[in-house]
């Protein structure tokens, strides 16, 4: 049962924090596709950090390439890094190979270090039964340029996860910034103006935020719609193996007993 | 005139920022006791990040030394890293050395980027004026553990001065931390438990902090009263000169015309 919950709120700090459990968020977009592709039944997923890599491995494993720069796919990729695409996907169980500039860089960042999960909206409820059972959890904000600075995209969904956690534990103890998170989202006010209901904070701090706004203004507002809202997988990517800028991604939500 | 104000949650993500104006904030205690010390007269302060170094140049300039390890006065020191004591030393137109575990480390690292101020609340009227000259402006959470891992209640004073700063410019732009911080400052209910009227909503976020917890377990609760206390000083500390871990602050708004 977890007993302690923090908020990263960059990658690095998360090298700081020790805990049994990572979760990565990166929620426009890298993570809500990973949670998007495991429910269209990709095999498994390998996350790597350099645009050759993703490439060279797609190439050599025959598995279905996604990915972005400066939010678009680059040439010779199957796929952006959108999650509305990703919805329509048909991978027949091949493998997928995804190369993003933010999530995909703190998933590989924290690869070998406990238990490392990738965790947006989409799959908020999975990730949040799955990670319960664990003492220390750690919710990374993937963050915005290169991951170096603070998004508060991931922030507002790392408070939806920290709800979500704490759901089955009253007493767990809350960082600093998990404290933060969690207020966050049942704000009535954000500097100012005042926020519709309780239940679109969170769609309203997403879609309000810097990485956000960008995200709207190159044509992608579609992605935004569909990564606000929650619990559209059950998966529970974890990473299985990994090594200097790769990581591999496996359902563990497919392994339990039912 | 101030255009742009950003928060850095860690002293890290400041150097990701560009800007013309960083505002460190150690509020407790380092750049609080900075700014108490130059409201007593010190005529200028030494901010170093190591021990020996902090030893070594008292001595040899014969400046009185401040500091704190596990935010107690080490052996030989003159004087711990106490904002209530700084109140009371007579400095007799001497300079300061002062070592800390995370407000001088952050003004350190800071010390050569652009104009680098030691921020505060007990200075906090001060430096929003002095800083409205500068067009983009970040605020610098200092941050606990070295500085490393995010800090409430540097980011609640943060949050004051991105009021104070914005007071003069109503167009200014904010980052998506610095809407946050200003958001938490005016917050009437705290991960569930209401707080007291908004004026004190700041005071409540520092004493609850984790940082203003354990400062509270070691017997230095009345040096958070005191830190809360807004404009106690009219010192605008500002880097002068700096070296390898070290960081020379002299008082700019003394020079300037009455």
């Amino acid at each position: 049962m977890t007993k302690r919950i923090d908020v990263a709120l960059l990658p690095a700090e998360a090298l700081s924090i020790a805990s049994d459990c990572y979760v990565v968020i990166d929620v426009l977009r890298a993570t809500t596709t990973i949670a998007t592709l495991f429910a269209r039944g990709v095999a498994d997923l390998i996350a790597v950090n350099d645009l050759a890599t993703a490439r060279e491995i797609a190439r050599r494993d025959g598995r279905l390439l996604f990915g972005e720069v400066h939010g678009l796919p680059p040439e010779g990729f199957d796929y952006g890094n959108s999650p509305v695409e990703a919805s329509t996907v048909e991978p027949g169980g091949r493998g997928a190979v995804l190369f993003t500039t933010n999530g995909t860089a703190a998933l590989c960042s924290l690869a070998g270090r406990a238990v490392v999960v990738a965790g947006s909206l989409a799959n908020a409820g999975a990730v949040a039964s799955f990670v319960r059972q664990h003492e220390r959890v750690t919710l990374v904000c993937a963050g915005i340029e290169g991951g170096n600075r603070f998004g508060l995209d991931d922030f507002a969904a790392a408070g939806v996860l920290v709800e979500r956690v704490r759901d089955g534990s009253p007493d767990v103890q809350l960082g600093d910034a998990a404290a933060m998170a969690l207020t966050a989202t049942t704000l009535s006010e954000w500097h100012g103006s005042t926020l519709p209901a309780a239940e679109t904070t969170v769609a309203r701090l997403i879609a309000g935020s810097a990485h956000g706004r960008v995200t709207e203004s190159i044509g992608l507002g579609h992605d935004i719609e569909y990564s606000v809202i929650a619990d559209t997988s059950s998966a529970v990517p974890v990473v299985a193996a990994c090594g200097e800028g790769w990581a591999l991604l496996v359902d563990a939500a497919k392994d339990e007993p039912a």
